[in-house]
């Protein structure tokens, strides 16, 4: 658990913070699987027809993923923020009903013979409703909210979102300036200032 | 991970807070020593001059504590509320600054041959300043803040604090009805409904 966050990527924060509500939301899927394999979970990935590799999350890899995102990733950008002076709250989609999804009851992914097969979806979910509600109080009092990719399903049991999704269901209802997507791929891993960045969805106000 | 929230401290929760505004701390310490030891890190205790069993807290437990507290047991609360319709949001002391506490530089203990012995501090600390009119924000927009016993240090590092303590820091300024500690000892570890339950810091308004 070396893993710093990157000072370019704090800097850049604190330059735009004064004049513009920023959200934050961030990955980090390598984290999650460095852990829950440390504690003996062994994480499976499947391949969807696409070609899109995703990690398979069953119900305590879940809880696991929940864990790291919220517990460890969102708290090392908040404390990173907050000694630069910028008063982050990290926020998964349980914090106040923050993301609820729809969980997925089917996945199509290929097997190892290259066949196209259906199987059950786990805990992983489509936003349906973010509660903007909250992001705009948090905003509107100076506050910087850090999204971490987990939603609640309608049975509130934590889901496995998409970053790049939950980014975009964050920015839609809201009041923010920007929504800053930190990619998980080579994102919050990283030692130097090598972070590849930040996706901005952009707002129309 | 099968520990679950007793459905009696929630039922309590829901049933006082339609008419009361709550604030809950949590403990969970049995909790972060099972999953430090699944990561590997085995747990170190200390014992006071007073014979008080501290966990002692290096900058990786801290980092461990902090994500567990905060990733897994509030997470768990905020999701159980949530199923009640209670919109709970977990905060650890660095979300928007909420806990800053100075770090402990000594500590006294205990040796194996029962001498008194200083060693390092390491990272716990002591309460130094509550963020209330965050608590107050969330309270006065229906929002129930759960609050992990994790301050933040000078330096910006996650530091173990007394839950007990959190709780009377953050019932002293906040205008709370009520601050309700759930102690860590066999606190949310239970399955059934054998919570030793809840010291309420009551509060003069």
């Amino acid at each position: 658990m070396k893993d710093r966050i990157p000072e370019a990527l704090i800097n850049d924060v604190v330059s735009l913070s004064p004049t513009n509500q920023l959200v934050l939301v961030h990955g980090g899927g390598d984290v999650v699987t460095e852990m829950a394999t440390r504690l003996g979970k062994e994480q499976r990935f499947v391949v969807s027809p696409e070609g899109v590799r995703s990690r398979y999350t069953d119900k305590e890899t879940a809880e696991i993923y929940q864990m790291v995102m919220s517990g460890l990733l969102a708290k090392r950008l908040v404390l990173a923020l907050g000694k630069a002076g910028v008063r982050g709250i990290s926020l998964s989609g349980a914090d106040g009903r923050l993301m609820q999804a729809k969980r997925k009851t089917r996945l199509v992914i290929v097997d190892e013979r290259g066949r196209k097969v259906a199987i059950d979806g786990g805990y992983t979910g489509r936003v349906k409703e973010v509660n903007s509600s909250l992001i705009d109080l948090l905003l509107s009092h100076g506050y910087l909210p850090v999204v971490s990719p987990v939603a609640t399903s309608e049975a509130g049991e934590p889901l496995n979102v998409d970053g790049d999704r939950a980014a975009s269901s964050v920015a839609v209802g809201s009041s923010a300036d920007a929504v800053v997507f930190l990619t998980n791929v080579e994102g919050l891993k990283l030692d130097g200032g090598l972070v590849r960045q930040c996706r901005a969805e952009s707002k129309k106000r």
